[in-house]
């Protein structure tokens, strides 16, 4: 009786012995003079393949196994040896291969002629089982864990905010809308929306963060994180915004910015280090082959403390470099990707937390500062990307925070239940965003968002 | 300097001495004779409260701490002493009391009196401040967390399907419309919808289901789950239902169904054994207070092996009780909720599989077994709750789920790309839905799903 055991395991040293059966998708085929043929296995547990060495006297050697092409899948059992292979501890002599499925070269798209990525994404669908999208997907994986682990080791609770809410927040960004109401028969009758028979039985949106609900379960459970879906409308079609991401919020009571700073570094350090600690194949590749240089950029990046700097110091470096930009920098306007670009690559070589904004430019929830005019808030800034982690200290007094909203034109009676938790035992508290996607690009290279979730939704696309 | 540490640390032994710092919010005051106060302070790290011992000699004894109520967020500093009251270890004896926020008595709804469940669904941004939903919300996140090392130490992969989907997958159900459509436009200007205006240029809904998605990258990773939102816009007021809640999917390429049950068991009693093992004082509280011998029947769940039984064999049963049902019971009809509960309850009294469903009352990718009538679909039953994991072996021959969609009624060139599943490298699979919610409600044993959830979305509820 053989045992089942997964291409990774059977890599490894520890794996050589009889009895083992490897099931999996063949990768290549080549067919040796020496009457037998060498076929490589991948099962997705990893990003290497396994190579089986199939003797000519397996009893489907000419019928079946010497018809073997890519995509096809496979159940393999024999011995694991020790390979005399360079670059592999073991391989599989086989003493039956059996044939699952068979994946015709005249019409399986994957085939070893290299795609562009952008072709690669009318197959969505396929796309994870060529090299790169499988090992973006377990580089997805591990990240998405490391949250967990990082935020659970430090105390926080996951928190799931809803996804459906029927208030405007804090206005980021156009919302999708969402309704049970027929739009066609709503378009053919005509006349006022009759809310009544609609699901919610008021206007309903996707939500752009879990933010303001985060705070209420941060201020009763001290610590929480959110890490879900999360929605922006917007026509834009670029390499850098999808309309559906996921976004990981970490809220923490009796934090302040310094507080909030250290935490981000620290879970973007924790999240690059498992990369590079777990993922060491996959990271080997996109080192190699998507961005020369990705693996010694992550190791400066855990290595050396993230600079700091405020809005105001940095708008005084923007202004006093012989760079030239597309857009004038003065105080009180909001940096482009340009100059965060600018100063995480060639100012600071690394990256760079831009602390203490214009208030003016912030939204209402960030605490204003004792000068009146700027607010705790921080953006982490990386090379390559450039705005990776946005947070804040929020504003936890009543009186200071109604103003705000007042100043904002926000209606406080659409706020009634945020402004409770300033009622209430009101607490310092400070929290930050972080996209998953920013994050999965950061670490793999890949240029395109598109290329680093499974089922990109851009304007137009929400296929599969 | 005093360290600022959680309740749940400073409630060790292990924490006792000088220069500790706690912040928190006030669950009870009582001022005793001997000139000082006790004040059980709770910061949400764990179900039970620090004892702070708060001396008269306080230099704002009279002015502040006499003046503590619930709610309000506090400060304190002092020494980690051995308690000699039973039932804690330790207590603080404070040497400064900061008063952080006030919550007035008179309006503060998060009083020692009682409300009701129902009651507290109005403050769903107070009621985590009580002990039953701060309890909740501590076991949601254990359970969650247990999911992800579950599946991670089985080599499953975190997969993110698609929220937002243009493809109504597998008629699961009513689905909300997604749109970047204004409807007041929409409602006002009549004549047909121009979707080349809408954000994806199609009708787009929210997902009900990632499995369809799931499979294509289990046929490419081997093992995956998903983890995420998931919508149903049924009108149902009932204590089961929500529009919007969380479920994990795992899907296994290479299973069949005895290794989906398998897993199914495995999973289900390590979420379990997980939540007595890590939030012991959240279990006594429900166990005690919710549901009486809830830890008695996890424990069960966890130690003995999963009743296994065919449907057929249950309608057997069922139509040979003397009990009594509302709905009759006939082979190839759906097994009602009451059934589900008899046989679960009182004919195996623990959790039950019962496998092979007839094909005509399943789905068309359930895989259909060699008698032609049935599917290899299971479904997990437990006391109290009923159905609480649905799951199958998926139709891997690419003929019989051609002839299956054939006559389910569905349209092959929508499901184009699943077909591609079969068409390219076909494996047998398996996999399951877990709804989380469920879940919580099992190990709590709380009666409402709404109370399970942080912000529930039902018919007419979308606030906050």
């Amino acid at each position: 009786m053989s045992k089942w055991i997964s291409v990774e395991k059977a890599r490894q040293e520890f794996s050589i012995g009889p009895d083992v059966e490897i099931r999996g998708w063949v990768r290549t085929r080549r067919d040796s003079k020496g009457g037998f043929s060498f076929i490589e296995i991948n099962d997705g547990s990893c990003f290497g393949n396994l190579q089986v060495v199939a003797p000519a006297e397996l009893s489907n050697y000419a019928d079946e196994v010497q018809k073997l092409s890519v995509g096809c899948s496979v159940v393999v059992v024999g011995e694991i040896k020790e390979s005399p292979a360079a670059g592999q501890p073991t391989e599989l002599h086989a003493t039956k291969v059996r044939v699952l499925g068979w994946a015709d070269p005249e019409t399986y798209p994957m085939q070893k002629k290299r795609h562009t990525f952008e072709k690669l994404r009318e197959w969505a669908h396929l796309r994870p089982r060529t090299n790169t999208f499988g090992a973006v997907a377990r580089v997805r994986n591990q990240i998405s864990q490391s949250i967990h682990q990082f935020f659970t080791d430090n105390g926080f609770f996951y928190t799931h905010t809803p996804i459906i809410t029927a208030s405007d927040c804090e206005g980021a960004g156009e919302m999708f809308r969402v309704t049970s109401l027929d739009l066609e028969m709503l378009a053919k009758k005509g006349g006022p929306v009759n809310y009544k028979y609609d699901f919610f039985e008021k206007p309903a949106h996707l939500t752009v963060s879990g933010q303001l609900n985060g705070e209420a379960y941060a201020t009763a459970l001290g610590r929480i994180y959110t890490f879900g879906p999360t929605f922006r409308a917007e026509n834009s079609n670029t390499s850098r915004h999808l309309a559906e991401f996921w976004m990981v919020e970490p809220e923490a009571a009796f934090f302040d910015l310094a507080d909030n700073m250290k935490l981000a570094e620290d879970f973007l350090k924790r999240i690059f280090t498992d990369c590079l600690n777990k993922c060491g194949e996959d990271m080997d590749f996109f080192d190699q082959r998507i961005e020369k240089g990705k693996i010694d950029q992550l190791k400066a990046v855990i290595e050396k403390p993230f600079a700091h700097m405020t809005y105001t110091d940095a708008v005084d470096v923007l202004k006093s470099t012989t760079e030239k930009f597309e857009y004038p920098v003065e105080w009180g306007t909001d940096l482009q990707a340009e100059h965060e670009r600018f100063l995480t690559e060639k100012h600071v070589g690394g990256p760079l937390i831009l602390t203490d904004y214009p208030s003016t430019i912030k939204p209402f929830y960030m605490r204003v500062s004792d000068d009146g005019r700027t607010v705790a808030a921080m953006d982490v800034l990386v090379p390559g990307v450039g705005e990776i982690i946005g947070g804040s200290q929020r504003e936890e007094r009543l009186d200071v925070l109604l103003s705000r909203m007042d100043a904002a034109g926000l209606n406080q009676a659409d706020y009634d239940w945020y402004i409770d938790l300033r009622r209430f035992g009101t607490v310092p508290h400070a929290g930050f965003g972080l996209g998953l996607e920013r994050a999965v690009q950061y670490a793999t290279g890949m240029a395109n968002i598109r290329d680093v979730i499974p089922f990109p939704r851009t304007p137009g696309n929400a296929g599969f």
